[in-house]
């Protein structure tokens, strides 16, 4: 084992992330060391590299980022039971506690002292990682490694769809970003129909017919809303709005389609605070609205793995570049280019 | 059977309402004809009264007014089956057309072609009401008529209350109107714990601390959120947040004391759109919004009945005034006045 | 309008149906008349046209026989909103009260006074139909009738599949007649993974595999039960069972499937009560036994239209045989066929 | 701290329990070290001196038996988050792994690898018990001792009666036992309406009453089933079934008591498999018979702890005999007696 690694750090709290030679983690007793194989780019990463707001109130230099990530154990701690060496994994990002109230009643995605990988702990853009044993997923060793790598961003599409019944119903995905094609080729594997796709980059809606939406339409066109609503039974309106933008306009016209009686998952982050109907988007509308963040740990899983090996969930599509960890670089500029011309990056150390 | 009666009526497109002499309702065959034994004044007939905005948009002249009040069964349509003269009865005011997408999926409170007794059609603050079949609700012939007058309005509370399950819980009811001491009373007798009530004016603070409110917070005294929150297991927040008020500084609280996961139902109606911390307070916090409106049609009145039925649900205490019909500017007078000092007004045709 | 039209009867209290000449239905005013398009035949008839005990207990001749079918819907009672003449509609064959507490709870499919098309009052496999219009279901014009005729069996398929989430969990089909087959079909529509069957008959096996079953196995081989909870994911046993054969065997070896926390869906009917073993099978495993019967109506026939409008459901390889009305007694035969060498069966008036 | 203690031990395969001087336990670092305070006996303990089939088939002595108690943590093991010395505490007896598929799936009451305290490891009857940190529950300091020491046993009937909503429902309870006895006050304080208990013994029916069960019924007198059924709303049958008592005569009974869409709720154990009439009882009915063993852990133990808090549930009715723990064999002698004049016994190191 070597004792030292290449990794991508935040070194000093500034914009930017630089590739460093680090020490190879030293594991405590319930973790395990997992050498990376692939992992992929999120957009709170890129927060990172930018050192915005959020990153500036969150990051505490030096530290590895990157919490999207597969590859196999090659150590494990002392008190780990479960996991061995060999085992190809994946990784949940949420380091929860195990003992605070939302640990101990099944809420552990949202732990009262969550810590993320690659945010608030050293992460996954190295050559290798520590992972707290409670936090690992075992693959299928057949799984592709880029489609291992994107698991944790595809859990949130996942648990965002299918956090209450979608089969057999209309959904609208606003925002075809990674996580809206996500959402789309989960809500078309769970058998919601009409899948609607909402974007306004032409290359995103593209791949939003890809990943299996029944229609695509570009809100900067006329009459977004009347359209997504005429596509519904009996133009009554979308059973299940997926939220997946974070923008103030999508937000407000995602409501409007939505029927009487449906859900409004909200998993996009507005970058500050909206404006809502609450009178009429929400309460004479009968309506409930979800708010997604992570996954559930492991019942999401756990579908998602279902999804994948059925063969209906393919989210290959979705990947569009590759590089070298060694490159990273040029995957941070193909995720923060203005023209939106990709899906997920991932990254190969 | 006479054929005239005294009815309160909203003559004419201007605010104020009358007392008229009206037809007796001549019955479709799906209707059942009551003799009004009680009725009781809501917030939105005080709308009607005031003629605001929504009143203007919402009610066509002439139309007596009224869909809070229980009475007689005195005459049955000649389709009618499950109802007969004689019965005491309760009405459920959403009437709804039985053959749109909500009547089929049972979301029958939620209509797509929705009227309401008193505001879309003529109502029960008279001596005769003709009232669908399909939404009368018999009740026990030993309830008080003060009781089974305001079972309409008690039913948004129960459903609000109850939409999911709260046995064990704890809750916070912001706004101590007739809504929110009805919330708490049926929280209470679910077995919420603890149920804290959040309202400005004194005397229904103390009416709420009647209706079996664990602790009564003043929202314009200092660190109401933290008072809140301290009063919950491990200082974690509210598991369940009844917003009864409508009003957007208690909204904004109310979301600060929810707890990760935890469930914020919207009932009280603000006056205009109102700014939301989507991020923080909905999809951080992994919270759901369930937006309120009606009675579930008729689950929530089988489980009303049921409350009263055990003893542990006494709604008397927030009936705080009774005048006899002919003297209804009198409860309107009450219902409007600045000090708020009153609960439910009962009329007494 | 003919007065006069051919239909299957029951003639009198013995076994066999016959083909008779009877009056074309008179239509009450909430009803509809359909011209039938296409019937199918289900396992109910075959116990009517045996006149087995159960049929002997509940059918009074004469009646016209059938209950699934589709057609065009040629005249509508005076009271009827919502359906018109030209609809191409299927039938909610459960006949519901709509006051009863069922009704008026979301249970309108076992009605308290439920009476069945076909079995308590005459049925579809006939000319024409009288049907009460709250029980029409319009149909996409541009669906194959051997589809629409089937959509009342294939929506107790959909409601035994989908009463609780499926999407990305395994399930063990014990029985592949076309209930189970069409449960396949359903399951995998939902993102199910991996759906096995388990049936007796060859040709049934193979039908299952045509509807997307990932395996299917033959109970009467050795180790049935190691070979399905072999299939899941750490072999921990099956998430949901779908038990559509009332086979006793099947019934033990289905609940011995299934892991612990799991769902057990009873919808195959027994001939006799059967034994259990409540501790083990029910208790000691934390598991849920559901109870299916009929279709929620109509929450599972808009599932259902959507279901097929994705694409990703085709119940036309389950629709084996196709003879005319004339030729009813050929159906009947092929249905009661000791080799089971049929799926279902459609009759074309 | 001693290095001796008194505890109750099963020395040998054989019936009979027997006081005996044996090593405190020695702590591992992620357990923590409780001073009894109360302990309270449950059937299975019963079973356990009995030395039956089940006892011989699952334990291995020497042990120290008890899984019911409460006590004060006077140390605590090196990895141990979350407890400290001093806290007063009560004990999840289910010792689950943590890394199975249930306790990965919101499932840890039926962990696949599940340790029971005092059945598979040594337990609370005893001046000392070690328990793994993550099955401890602190409680209020306020809390009686032999409250406190009932709670896992009334966690069981928290769930069974919780484990889907029940305010405003009508509820059964078949067999007063300390379990029937504890759902009684739990549906009570649920705001469940009527509650009504069977049971043969006399005694047993007085302390239902006590705990607030609107009407109690000897099933050994006439008529049984219809007097359950006409306590509930039209004569409809109960909406939840709770099954405490495990036998077979009870147990058909009880489905005849239930309405169509009903929860039966499954708790007591048969000694033997049971005929079940599954198309009259489940199916047809379109009935839910939940399986209820154990506790959710710890959602379970916070309901429970808040309908504590809010005064509605008392359990202290069903506690009828405190001994000192050197006098246990008077306790068991109580719990074994013909009469079944007990309720729960606590036993006081």
């Amino acid at each position: 084992m070597p004792t030292k690694m290449k990794a991508v750090v935040k070194p000093s709290p500034a914009p930017g992330l630089e590739l460093a030679t680090v020490d190879v983690p030293t594991l405590r007793p319930d973790e395990v060391l997992v050498k990376v194989k692939a992992a992929s780019i999120c957009g709170s990463d890129v927060h990172i590299w930018n050192w915005d707001a959020w990153a500036r109130s969150r990051v505490t230099p030096p530290v590895t980022v990157g919490h999207e990530f597969c590859g196999e154990v090659v150590e494990v701690g002392a008190q780990v039971s479960g996991v061995k060496a060999g085992d190809f994994v994946s990784a949940e990002s949420h380091v929860y506690c195990g003992y605070c109230y939302q640990c101990r009643t099944e809420l552990r995605h949202i732990c009262g002292n969550l810590k993320i990988l690659g945010v608030d702990m050293n992460g996954g853009f190295a050559e290798f990682v520590a992972v707290p044993a409670r936090c690992v997923w075992k693959n299928d060793p057949a799984m592709p490694i880029e489609v291992a790598s994107v698991l944790e961003p595809l859990g949130n599409a996942v648990f965002a769809t299918l956090c209450e019944p979608i089969s057999g119903q209309s959904a609208a995905v606003f925002g075809c970003g990674p996580q809206g094609l996500f959402a789309i080729g989960v809500a078309k594997a769970a058998g919601a129909s009409p899948v609607i796709g909402v974007e306004t980059v032409e290359y995103r809606r593209e791949m939003a017919l890809k990943m299996g939406a029944d229609a695509v339409f570009d809100p900067s066109a006329p009459d977004l809303v009347q359209k997504v609503v005429n596509r519904t039974r009996e133009s009554n309106g979308v059973d299940v709005v997926l939220e997946m933008s974070g923008h103030p306009v999508a937000i407000k016209q995602a409501f409007q389609t939505l029927r009487k009686g449906g859900r409004f998952t909200a998993f996009g982050i507005p970058s500050d605070p909206i404006t809502l109907d609450l009178a009429n988007d929400v309460i004479f509308k009968g309506a409930r609205v979800i708010g997604i963040n992570g996954r559930q740990v492991f019942q999401t899983w756990y579908q998602m793995a279902g999804l994948i090996a059925s063969g209906a969930l393919d989210v290959r599509p979705v990947i569009t570049h590759k590089f070298p960890l060694t490159e990273f670089a040029a995957g941070f500029d193909a995720m923060r280019s203005r023209d939106k011309k990709c899906g997920k990056v991932v990254l190969l150390p």
